[in-house]
């Protein structure tokens, strides 16, 4: 027989169709990972059927308990999953009949796999919704840190990776402090529109029973039940929301990885990434692979594939329930569990960095990096229009490119050659300090404005 | 020459790389989609310019009068398109010069196109939001409107498009109305996330002309500026997050026309699709192609391609503007449209579709569908736990079958032979009517539970 | 300490930095999968290098012995991998050391971890590609089984899940034979593309030790050595092309798997799955929920996940290795793992399905299915114009359906009415039974062809 | 009643129902793009309907003189192309009819549109492939141009984007033409894959006319007709492995483009862009944006894009044809337009960019570059175990990193106090030079390596 059933199953499978639909069918190799979430649903729904009389207040007592011993048996590890009971609603009601008996054939009353599954995987997103939000701050306060300490420290500002104007050190990290407050922004709304109860729709119809969805759904600290029990069986939204806003954080922290990893090239030179964050080389001492950053970078990947499997999966697929759904949890825990490790690593890189001050500052001064000061100081103290103040400064600019020098070095001779009216004070515009100091326009990059910003968000965040 | 370059770039660009570069480079061919936008922004900045002493009043007005100008010569259709001055900002500049002369050249004094396109581009996608608004509300109208007509019309309730329990009409309109609710959830969420002005930011760094930002945020509806100048450049997270909730939308249609497509099956018959929204055959007058639905539900496709190629597109860019980023337009138009197309198609067959009464509810009575009803009055009425309930169920199901009837039509000897507990008042649950007037559970599929939600969606709705 | 690290990491990683950085940077979790590659990789070098007289025959033989108690630890389940020897190369070289001492040493000569991972990993999926193969030759031989059976079973044939014109259960069957042997081809074409050998590489740059990369190549069963050094070590197309191709496989699946979930409804009735790849009701018995097509329809999601997370991952890395490409490994693993089992769950649920003949000839002979013939004859006989032929059947589809009756119902008369050039043996092309005889063009439905091509892959696949 | 109607369509669809029907469901927008293979095919087809005695050969001349007359109005642009007419086929059928009167009538027999636009797509993708192949071919050509001219200049070899050890220019440049012979193979592949006729299958099910498939693919350039009628009008797998193919190829094209963003950079400065790919400030005329290769990095949005967006479509569809698969069209050509131009910008570029052999060669001079040389050194000439060599090497550095120097500019007596063996030998293999030269492995980095694979690629490509 196993020859054959070799050969029938392409190889892998030569247990034959009971292991392989075992295989595909079983979810408690990972539902295992709902059980404080079932518990605490099947909890909360022992309780208001013995409230509204559905059930005796003993035997709702009696589950009560039941479940609070399977629950420390699976957090001690004792508990024994089993897949024949595919998958954690069945291995955990076993269980509990087990411990308690008769009553435990009452707890399902009123209910149905397909809202229990629901709530788990709702109270589970909603769970992380709240970590992403923690893991998030915390990585905005280590940014934080740096912009603090180098609000005034001066860089340059990249177009195209070409340097563009001087900005500080402390307004970059700014930015990402403000991109990672849309993200806080996205999840918190994630988790206020996912936070409605599903439990009461039972299979899909609703029940006959007198219960008190109201009620479950405070227990479980949802703000009310939702409002169609075909829609709260068949809506995995929430999870989509979530894999959605995650995947745009993932994607913020690979744009700030990506720069961490050529700011550590031995060309730039901007930053120092700590020997806890990089990895070395047993040959070369002084290599030191920005590992962390790069595979921080990498993490959009598997986050942002998440999103595009549970849309795959859902698409097309008619109401209510369809066994497709199964698929949802994996992806979600996988992208979950990628992106608190994502963050609490790139927290860690960040605290732990040394900007190399010097070096930033003499990439800012490089390049003519002020012109556009210079064009702004002829449109603003001699009055001409922008577009011709450009052609004065592109002008300015050739003439310090051929004789070899920046703008700064520029005789006042040289400049009235150009343009007559240019006086004494241009100068005050052209180093790179004067440069970022002028920028006071609200955001802008003046350490004044970065200095203000730094002291709004530390009120914010802590 | 034509020879060599024939060779040289493999064949579809026999001109050579001037006209590659323009062709990869040029973005007038979609962005001059974004004139109004542009010019509402322009006229904004220059009223904030002369109010703050930057340029004169005259200035100021002649550049605001000219821009309406443009902005009419562009709605009019007689507006020159240049592709040499690669897109609309130039475009509208340029032409803004021919009107008005010398002025012109003030308009861009304390911009940048960075800060410009952002802001362009950033009005056009809140301007979206609105309009999927809209267009969600008039889908949901039509829902309510089959919902109202038919919140009593049994018909099947489906897991794994399998009979499960009989629901009504109306109940399952219902669910689409809800998850549509979402949906505008969403883009209300994005919107006020992306309302506030990337105006002023500038090249990246900000400026030092004493500009108010404030001043422009109000003149264009945003709720503020943005508080960092390089953010405001790099984000995009405004056109992320529209995507994100687009697809997600895109998914729910899908599931709605997957079920309208197997639903005007000859199998099915559950609906007769309006000929506006099919297609028939020359030669099979019967035949009715769900044409419409299917275009719907394969729309999913390529707005989720949409938002699928700009998180690919932002992997890993350094900040702030890259010309990467010049990949975000027609994507998110392309989005837009499809689904603003989408909804509008739905809402018509929705509106214009019939639903067959007597084949759904015959649907609806087959199949044991009301076995649960039976099995929540064993555990009601007689206090069976509900696992023995469902044991005692799944013996009177088995009976029916053997004798080839369904539950009802078992005599009450019949049952009590399985279980002589069970009373004639057990007849009261088994009619596909009775059961769904039983799931009076809130959110449940009785049709006083259905009407309630119709009338609470109406007050919101109209 | 912990209260800090918790609120520095934002309470997921109390143990802080190191734990963090052992959590994202190392591999052993799951590439200790490679083993069996690893150290057959190893062998080939060792016995290599001994060959080109880079190390002594005796140290050789010794490595080579010593890897095979090393793999035969793993296998047996005996061995201790550590989590602080990161990967499966350090493992394995570890316990090689502690085995046989300092020869263990010389193995890595002339070699890197950066073309050891690529032989290994490369290995691995040309090995997936070959089970891929022998897995969808499984399922077309299923396929051909019912093909067989079945090869003039009257059914609809649907476009737009409408019924156009009556086919047979075989042609349908083969439909999917077709597309699996294209499936087979681009398995076939990537494990050609992807049979070179990256060993010798080394770091990237090759090595100055007179290697034979030919010898190793061979060993390994590769055709050759890649090319470029640079190239070996930063290449994985071939797990995006082996992704590419088992995305496409699994939409194939997916469709297949829609029609059977669709045809296993009340409505359809096309087939019955049986028990082993259905799950029932404890309440329901005649419930067949078709789970197993469900989650094998499903399945594209997490195999297409997966190559967007590849593609995603490897945008815009620059050469040579990048840590990012770590991130390759699970997402292949679990691609290959889904689709092994998906081809092995259709293989058995397609052998043990069982079609309903009176069913589908019923539901081919409804709704005027053979118009088309209809008009072909018209064509054919009376040498109507296409377009005139299709007139003239609309007419008599209309005359049918307002007599209530089917085309073969009408009477000579009737259809002399319409026109009158036609003959009593119009009636040979009515019935489905002579439709689909009738079409016997190349690759058509007629049973004689149906069986010609059943025939012709009967001598391919065995 | 336009009120209501904006109402009703939420604002956008003010016309009603039929605008939106025709908005969604014309294809005469994009797939008038299809018109010489449609033309091609129905040519074709006629010959094949006369040949085979089905139409006379009057018909046929008539026929395939009046497609030609079609086709160059259509060329020269003075087809009237109309919407209402909805595609590609419809228009030029109805054109022909005006033309050349009732035989046109007759074109259409033993055909449908569903054959027709299966044939017509093919064909275009199928003339995609080799368009691909020719761009790529062109690119390897410029690659090569490169390769040959700094076969022997020494740059970096990164990994992790640190100094690993030194290459040559030339080395590198030849690692991309590898990849894009990958990519040749995988459209040649996908070719030869799709090169069968589904001309014939007609609606579905074949045909009972006594055509010739074989003489319509011959005349078609198909290596044979599709053996299965269903899975003939069923199948988009040709399209969907041309985007896979062109995702992959763009994934390559965006590595590359990185690497040059990167490179342009004012800290790398390893190659300067050409006027012509780049674009300047008005103001800072020493800036060169490298526009064009931020472009060509983002093309593999669009296309992967693309790929996700029909995999999504086909996702779930049943046999045979859908309306959804209409979606195949716009996605294909955007993707095939966009890496056209890709390939045609980058191989400009490639041909016009100049290295900075100065500062290639200083960066690969530091950073102890040539560690791993004098390790290997050990293991050869001392006969340390690889493992040791590591050791003594680590130390060599540290020394080197303690004096402030590089390894070359170690003493021997420096080296001797770290391992006693070292001879005066050992400084052949310090320089960077000597690094490179000694890498001669098959497909090293060693010049003479090179070139050798210069020379073959030569012989391969022109």
């Amino acid at each position: 027989m196993t020859k054959t059933a070799n050969t029938m199953w392409g190889g892998r499978f030569a247990a034959g169709p009971d292991a392989i639909m075992e295989a595909i069918n079983a979810s408690i190799g990972f539902d295992r990972r709902l059980a404080p979430q079932d518990i605490a649903g099947s909890r909360a729904h022992a309780a208001m059927l013995a409230a509204c009389g559905i059930i005796s207040d003993t035997d709702a007592e009696a589950i009560r308990k039941g479940l609070l011993t399977v629950l420390s048996e699976i957090e001690t590890g004792d508990f024994p999953f089993s897949t024949a009971l595919e998958d954690i609603h069945m291995n955990v009601e076993s269980r509990l009949r087990e411990l308690i008996g008769e009553p435990a054939g009452r707890l399902h009353t009123a209910r149905s796999r397909n809202d229990q599954v629901a709530v788990d995987f709702r109270l589970w997103v909603r769970d992380q919704c709240d970590q992403a939000d923690a893991a998030l701050q915390a990585l905005q306060l280590s940014l934080l840190g740096q912009a603090e300490a180098g609000a005034d420290w001066v860089m340059p500002g990249f177009t195209h990776l070409q340097t563009a104007q001087p900005v500080t050190w402390g307004h970059h990290m700014l930015a990402y402090v403000e991109m990672l407050a849309r993200d806080r922004g996205r999840f918190a709304d994630a988790r206020k529109r996912m936070n409605l109860s599903p439990l009461g729709a039972a299979a899909l119809a609703g029940t006959s029973f007198p219960i008190d969805r109201q009620m479950t759904a405070e227990a479980l600290g949802f703000d009310a039940p939702m409002a169609n029990s075909l829609d709260a069986v068949s809506d995995r939204d929430f999870a989509l929301e979530f894999l959605a806003a995650a995947s745009i954080c993932a994607m913020h922290l690979s744009r700030l990885a990506e720069e961490l990893v050529i700011w550590s090239s031995a060309q730039f030179r901007f930053v120092k990434m700590s020997d806890k964050w990089s990895t070395g080389s047993s040959i070369m001492p002084q290599k030191r692979n920005p590992d962390a950053a790069e595979l921080i970078r990498a993490k959009i990947g598997r986050i942002f594939g998440a999103n595009v499997a549970l849309m795959t999966v859902m698409k097309g697929l008619p109401l209510t329930y369809s066994k497709d759904m199964q698929e949802d949890k994996e992806q979600t825990f996988d992208a979950a569990d990628s992106l608190m490790l994502a963050l609490a690593a790139m927290t860690g890189m960040v605290a732990d960095m040394t900007a190399n001050r010097d070096v930033l500052k003499s990439a800012a001064s490089s390049g003519f990096s002020t012109a556009t000061d210079l064009a702004d100081w002829l449109v603003r103290e001699l009055g001409l229009p922008f577009r011709e103040a450009h052609h004065v400064t592109g002008s300015l600019v050739a003439l310090a490119e051929s004789k070899g020098c920046d703008l700064p070095d520029l005789t006042l001779a040289d400049m009235q050659g150009v343009h007559d009216g240019i006086r004494p004070d241009v100068f005050d515009v052209l180093g790179v300090e004067n440069s970022v100091a002028s920028r006071t326009s609200y955001g802008g990059t003046a350490p004044a404005q970065v200095r203000a910003r730094v002291a709004a968000w530390k009120e914010v965040l802590t």
